[in-house]
C-alpha cells in the first residue's frame, strides 16, 4: 500500500505560502501513481494532533485553482510548540499514532525557523521508532531569517509591498510638506532581523530620495543621532521619511515599542513603534508627523506580489513531491547566482540539522556605516527578489481569493488532549 | 493676446489627482490655439501668491507621460486658508496682481471642500474687481464628502485599496486564529464622514465574512455594544475583523483617538484609534489583537487604483479645458446612472455657490440598523466606483512614478509676505 502524504502550513502566514501548497497539490496530482492520498493538516501540526486531515479531492476545483493567488494560510496555520522533546514525547507519540493509523509516510512541513525545528524533531523521533517516513521542510517566512537558503519565500512579496508603499507615501508627504506634514514614519515587521525595513531602501536612487532613515533591529536606537538626522533631512529636503522595524531596541536592550505607552484607563498600549517615534519627533522637533503601521496588511498583500517570489514558492511545492522518493530529513532551499547581472535561481536542499535554531540577520555589509541606509549589495540582493508583478485575478473590484471548505476525513482515533 | 491658464492642486492629495492634472495638460496641448500658456502653481495657491508658476513645457516628456499613473500631488499641494475674505482681502489683492501681471484668465483649482470655497471666493473677488477670469473647481477628495457630485475622484481608488487590504488581512487572521491573534483592527481615514470605512464592507458576501464591525464617525461609539459584538463574532467564527474610521467619537462628542494616550515621557500620543480600540479589546476580552493604521499608505496607493476612478479623474481634467470657453464659477461634477444594472457616468457641473461649506455624510440608508455594517445600497454605490484595475508600469520591481522638475518661470513681481 502506497504511503500517504501529510502537508501543513505553520507559523506566521505569508502572501505566497498558498503558492507552495498549490505546488505540492499540482505535483501530487501529476504523480498520483507513486503516492497514496494527500492530506493537509487543518491548522498546521494541530491537524495531525487532532486528526483533522483535510481531503483535498473534496474541494471545489474552481476555488482550488485560485489557491496560488491567495494570501494567508488557506488550510489554517498555527503557532504551537510541541511538548519538550527532551522531557516529554507525548505529542510525538500522538503523531506516531495518527500517522500510523493513516499510513502517512511523507511529512511536508511549510514554515519558518521554529517549524523547521519541529520537522527535525519529528524526523528524529520517527527514526527512533523505526517508523519509515520522509520528512521535508518547506521554507517560508516574510522575515527572511532562515539560514542556508539564499532567501525565503514570502519575503520578496512583502519587500515589494514595502518598497511600493514607502515610495507612494513619500510622494504624498513630499507634496504637502510646505504647509502640512513634514515627517512620515512607517512601521514594518521584523522583530529581530531588519530585512523588511531594508527593503524600503531599494527605491532610493539618489541622495535626498526617501526613505531617509531606516531603523534596523541590528542597530541600537540612539535618540540623539536619530533626531539629528531627521532634523537635517527635513531642513535640507523639506520632508523626511522614516521606515522602522517593529523590533528596534534602545538602551538596556529594551524594545522601543515597550516604552510604557498607556491609555487613559492606564492599560499598557499594545506594540507600535511608529507612534513612539512620532511622539519623540513631535515633542523634540515640533514637526507635524504622520505615521502608519502596516502590520498584517504587509504580510497579506498578495495584490502586489513579486513574480519571482510566487515562482519560487510554487517551485518549492513542486520539488517536495520530486525529492520525496530521493531524500529525507532535509529543508528545501533556494540557491541563487547572478550571471552577467542576471539573477538565476534553482531549488536545492540542506539537512534539517543545519537549519534549526539559527536566525539570519542582515549582514554587516548590507547596512551603511551611518546605520540608517542600505548598501549597494543589499539593494541588489533585495531588488532581485521583487522583480515582476504577479497580479491576482479580480472580480467585482477586489481580488478573487480561494474559499476552501477544508473538509476533514473521518477520524479513526479517540480525541487527543495535549 | 490669449489668456493664460493657472492650474493648481490643493488640500490632501489622492492616488489620482495627478490624473486630473494629466487631463488638463493633454486637453490643453490639443487646444493650444485657443489659450495662452498653461502654468501650474507650485504647492497649490501658494504658487500664485509666491509667483511660483511652473512651466509645463519645460518638463521631460517621458516623466510627464507618467503623471497619470503617479500618486501624490506632483506639483505640490497645500493646506492654506487665504486671508479672511470679509476682514482682509490682502491675499486676494496679491492674486489679482500676479494674475494680471501674467495675464492669467483661467483659474482651475483642484481640491476638496475648502478648496472649492477658495475658488468661489477668488471668483467673486475678481468679479468685484472687474477682472475677467474663468474660475473652475475640479473636485478631488478621498473622503468623498463633496456635495452635488455623485462621487469624488480619489475615493474609488482608496476604497479599492481598503476593500483589498481588509480582505487580505482577514485571510491572515483567519488562518492563525486557532492559536494566535483573534481580532484585527484596521484604522482608515475619515475624520467626519464614514465613506472610506464603509468601503471595507463591499467584500462581505455572507454572514460571518469580514469585516465583522465597521465603525463610522456618523454613529456614536458605544464601548458596551462594541465589545459585545466583538465577543459574539469571535465566539462564533473564531476571529473578528474591525474597520474603524479615524474620526469615531465616544460620549461628549470626543474623538476616541484623543483618549489620553501618553508615552513614558508623558507626551500625548499622536492619533491612532486602532491602538485605543485594541487596548479596550485586550483589557476587557483578553483576546490577542493585531492592529494596522493605513494612514498615507491608503491615500497614496496608486498601485491598486480603480480604473473607473482614474478615468473619471482624467475626464475631469479634459473637461475643464472644454468648458473654459463656455462656463464660469462652477465646480465640475460626476453624474451617474445605473441602467440595467450597468453603471454609467458623465461629467456635469454645478455653481460653486452650491458646494461651499457642505459636507456629505454617509446617508442613513447606507448604514444597517445595527450600526456596524453597510446596506445593499451602499455596497452597490461603492462597488461601482472600484471596478477595474489601472496598474502603473513597473521598473526594477517598483512602480514608475513621474519625477518632475517643477521649474518655475521668471518672477516679475517683488516677493510677497502674507
Amino acid at each position: 500500500m502506497k504511503g500517504n502524504i501529510f502537508y501543513a502550513q505553520s507559523g506566521g502566514v505569508t502572501p505566497v505560502i498558498n503558492a507552495t501548497a498549490a505546488g505540492v497539490i499540482d505535483a501530487y496530482n501529476k504523480n498520483k501513481k507513486s503516492f497514496g492520498k494527500l492530506y493537509v493538516g487543518k491548522n498546521g501540526i494541530l491537524g495531525a494532533l487532532n486528526e483533522e486531515l483535510i481531503d483535498i479531492s473534496k474541494e471545489d476545483k474552481t476555488q482550488l485553482a485560485l489557491l496560488k493567488q491567495t494570501p494567508g494560510g488557506a488550510f489554517g496555520s498555527c503557532r504551537l510548540k510541541l511538548s519538550d522533546f527532551k522531557k516529554s514525547k507525548k505529542d510525538f507519540e500522538r503523531l506516531y499514532e495518527v500517522f500510523k493509523k493513516h499510513n502517512i509516510r511523507y511529512f511536508f512541513y511549510n514554515g519558518g525557523g521554529d517549524s523547521q525545528d519541529t520537522t527535525n524533531k519529528v524526523s528524529k523521533f520517527f527514526k527512533e521508532r523505526n517508523y519509515s517516513i520522509v520528512c521535508i521542510g518547506l521554507p517560508k517566512t516574510i522575515d527572511n531569517d532562515l539560514p542556508v537558503t539564499d532567501n525565503c519565500p514570502g519575503f520578496g512579496s512583502v519587500a515589494k509591498y514595502i518598497a511600493t508603499s514607502t515610495l507612494e507615501a513619500s510622494l504624498d508627504v513630499k507634496s504637502m510638506c510646505e504647509t502640512s506634514t513634514k515627517v512620515f514614519v512607517l512601521e514594518v515587521m521584523g522583530r529581530h532581523a531588519g530585512w523588511l525595513a531594508a527593503s524600503a531602501g531599494v527605491i532610493k536612487e539618489k541622495a535626498g530620495d526617501a526613505p531617509h532613515l531606516i531603523l534596523f533591529p541590528e542597530i541600537q536606537f540612539n535618540q540623539g543621532s536619530f533626531l539629528k538626522k531627521v532634523k537635517e533631512t527635513t531642513m535640507k529636503y523639506g520632508y523626511c521619511v522614516v521606515v522602522a522595524s517593529e523590533g528596534i531596541k534602545g538602551s538596556k536592550n529594551k524594545f522601543l515599542s515597550d516604552s510604557g505607552l498607556k491609555d487613559s484607563f492606564g492599560h499598557a498600549q499594545l506594540g507600535g513603534v511608529a507612534p513612539v517615534l512620532s511622539s519623540i519627533i513631535t515633542s523634540k522637533l515640533k514637526y507635524k508627523v504622520h505615521w502608519a503601521v502596516s502590520d498584517y496588511l504587509q504580510r497579506a498583500a498578495r495584490h502586489v506580489a513579486s513574480a519571482v517570489d510566487v515562482e519560487q514558492a510554487y517551485a518549492l511545492g513542486l520539488e517536495s513531491i520530486k525529492v520525496a522518493k530521493l531524500e529525507n530529513n532535509i529543508m528545501l532551499t533556494i540557491k541563487s547566482t547572478t550571471i552577467k547581472q542576471k539573477y538565476k535561481w534553482s531549488i536545492s536542499s540542506t539537512s534539517l540539522d543545519n537549519v534549526a535554531n539559527v536566525e539570519k540577520m542582515l549582514p554587516k555589509n548590507f547596512i551603511k556605516s551611518n546605520g540608517f541606509e542600505i548598501t549597494r549589495s543589499c539593494k541588489e540582493y533585495i531588488s532581485n527578489l521583487i522583480q515582476g508583478e504577479d497580479y491576482p485575478s479580480y472580480d467585482n473590484g477586489f481580488p478573487q481569493y480561494a474559499k476552501l471548505e477544508c473538509k476533514t476525513i473521518k477520524k479513526k482515533l479517540p480525541a487527543y488532549k495535549s
